[in-house]
């Protein structure tokens, strides 16, 4: 035993081993039965240890959201990994570098001027990207429209560093149902079938099929013609997903260890010393029903259960204010108790963080793994 | 001439200096004016060449916002460190280490129950600490009211590990003219100055009276019985501290470089590599007037010129969507074109990076200066 929840540093992550593999599992499971194969998004964990788990063969696809990203996952043995967000010029000699050293690095875009420059660099450099178009089902962040006239011209100019098509329904967040998400998996699905439809007709055959959101990779009932899902947070859980029910309560792997530090009975309210930094400033369950929303986070105690009534409803850089809706006894939550927080959503929380203080299902912290950021 | 800013990986973190010494002397000579000596806030600029700057004499008084820049910064040479955040029974032993050290470490805290733990772990370690009672003077996040009786038991509580008190007007934050502010900085010095009153009354002579947020600092007209004043954002500025003018525009020193990954010209957006990691998530210019709302941030070319129109109008993990309040010309800000993002608020954007890449009013990067986060 390294330390235990009782004598840790302030304020800090903590992982529960026991749920990150229930819920890897449960995920697993979902996927398979689809039929098709996941690739396990790794921006959530950014860590080698986690990767371990959800993708323990090193010849496993996963995905990755920076360069450093794949760099370090690449050093670690990985070898198929996806650069999913669109890769600018000023990104060539980076992903070149990792293909150099062996990647088998699959990049993705959206603009025929880039597809262009990276035809045109592949050629100069004698290397052979493997890139995917980026298709807009609908969320309309990146990406083409599958039906539009862009598609076939960016295949035409990645010329063989074409290699398939991607695409996200981020849109798939304001799901308030499973038949909610199923129909954005169904657009997400159907908007990657008609591009590679598209492309096979115009000559380009899509090597890669990439869809997936948490919510739409477990949802969407015909999954053919895609080659893989993608998803990540799934592997923690936050009280955004918990909100719009891809995960239970119960479920949520991360929290972030923290003390009281003062405290007015008065306003029935305490301080904690997990503020912005340590939780991150998303408020995503603002956007859910009133019983769902929980300010910057909601309070467990130092054993997991949940602390009824608690939320954190301001934070400053250092500082968490954590409000009662009922009244506090003159002696709850005194200057020093500890206790943990649930975060709303778990990529920025976890962002602030360099280690992963083990747990499972106990105060004792049975290993640190760590987590890189940054780009 | 390490790099340029039309070769560094993007998205990253750049410091102009020549700004940031400007914002230094001004800010300098603004405190001296009121004859209170400047405590600098290390927490927004977290690095070693930056507090050289901001206080050259390594026996300058400086502030911190967590346990692990005071080590840090005692460990560079500084001793004179207030830990500005309220001190916990957690933190005890580490506070103990750097007293030991040789570290003039001053800390805070609010309660009673807190203070009595504090001394006897004091006497118990052959240790005394200096300890400020934390003053709420309107903001209602920490502190005890300057005249409640909470305060000289306080005192008592720590017995000869007091040395005065501290308070922070953050209600500053929603001044909006040079009289709010300095109204405000009033309230925060007389609450200070009642504070110090009765306790000197009751026998507890405050060694430190110490009050400060970037607004009030050079807004109080009467600083009498005000022993120093914090402040750290003053250091950088950003798009809020210019809304509310503590700072002008072109006094922003701190930006993040970004590259075009995406564009549509039928939307009238383009997606920069810079998102919610790049930026933070932090809204705060929402607050402000129309004209003073600045999304996520708003956009600059790579020598710092603003472009008007332009602002980050929603953020993903590593996308942010840059709207035009203009129609955009096919051939403007093409996939692969550089851009700086202002900063809402800089401290919790520079958090998201481990290194300033340095200019000084031009392209070339003249030197890297790390910073340090996290607990």
């Amino acid at each position: 035993m390294i330390a235990s929840l009782d004598t840790l540093d302030t304020p800090c992550l903590v992982l529960d081993r026991g749920k990150l593999w229930r819920n890897l599992a449960r995920f697993d499971t979902a996927v398979a039965a689809r039929g098709v194969r996941l690739r396990p998004h790794l921006k959530t964990a950014k860590s080698l240890e986690v990767a371990r788990l959800a993708a323990p063969d090193l010849a496993a696809p996963v995905a990755v959201s920076t360069l450093l990203e794949a760099e370090y996952f690449f050093r670690s043995g990985y070898r198929d990994i996806f650069y999913a967000v669109g890769l600018g010029p000023g990104k060539f000699p980076r992903a070149a570098t990792l293909l150099r050293a062996g990647a088998h690095l699959i990049t993705c875009l959206d603009d025929a001027g880039c597809a262009a420059q990276l035809a045109a660099f592949a050629a100069q450099n004698q290397l052979t990207f493997r890139t995917l178009i980026e298709i807009d089902c609908g969320e309309h962040r990146a990406g083409v429209a599958p039906d539009g006239p862009a598609l076939v011209a960016i295949a035409r100019a990645l010329g063989n560093s074409f290699a398939g098509i991607t695409t996200h329904g981020g849109q798939s967040y304001s799901s308030r149902s499973p038949a909610d998400m199923s129909a954005y998996g169904e657009t997400e699905a159907n908007a990657a079938r008609t591009a590679a439809a598209r492309l096979a007709a115009a000559g380009f055959a899509c090597e890669v099929v990439s869809v997936g959101s948490s919510p739409t990779a477990i949802s969407t009932n015909s999954l053919a013609g895609i080659t893989e899902v993608r998803a990540g947070v799934y592997m923690f859980g936050d009280l955004f997903q918990a909100g719009i029910g891809t995960c239970a309560l119960d479920d949520l792997a991360a929290s972030v260890l923290t003390e009281v530090i003062s405290r007015s009975v008065d306003r029935n309210t305490f301080l904690i010393d997990a503020g912005a930094f340590a939780l991150s400033k998303d408020i995503s369950t603002a956007s859910l029903q009133p019983a769902l929303q929980a300010g910057y986070g909601w309070l467990c105690d130092l054993d997991g259960r949940l602390l009824p009534g608690l939320k954190v409803e301001r934070v400053w850089q250092e500082h968490g204010l954590v409000v009662s809706d009922r009244p506090l006894a003159a002696d709850a939550f005194p200057v020093g108790a500890r206790l943990r927080v649930l975060p709303n959503h778990v990529c920025p929380t976890a962002a602030s963080h360099g280690v992963y203080h083990i747990v499972d299902g106990a105060r004792a912290v049975i290993a640190e793994w760590p987590r890189i950021n940054g780009w």
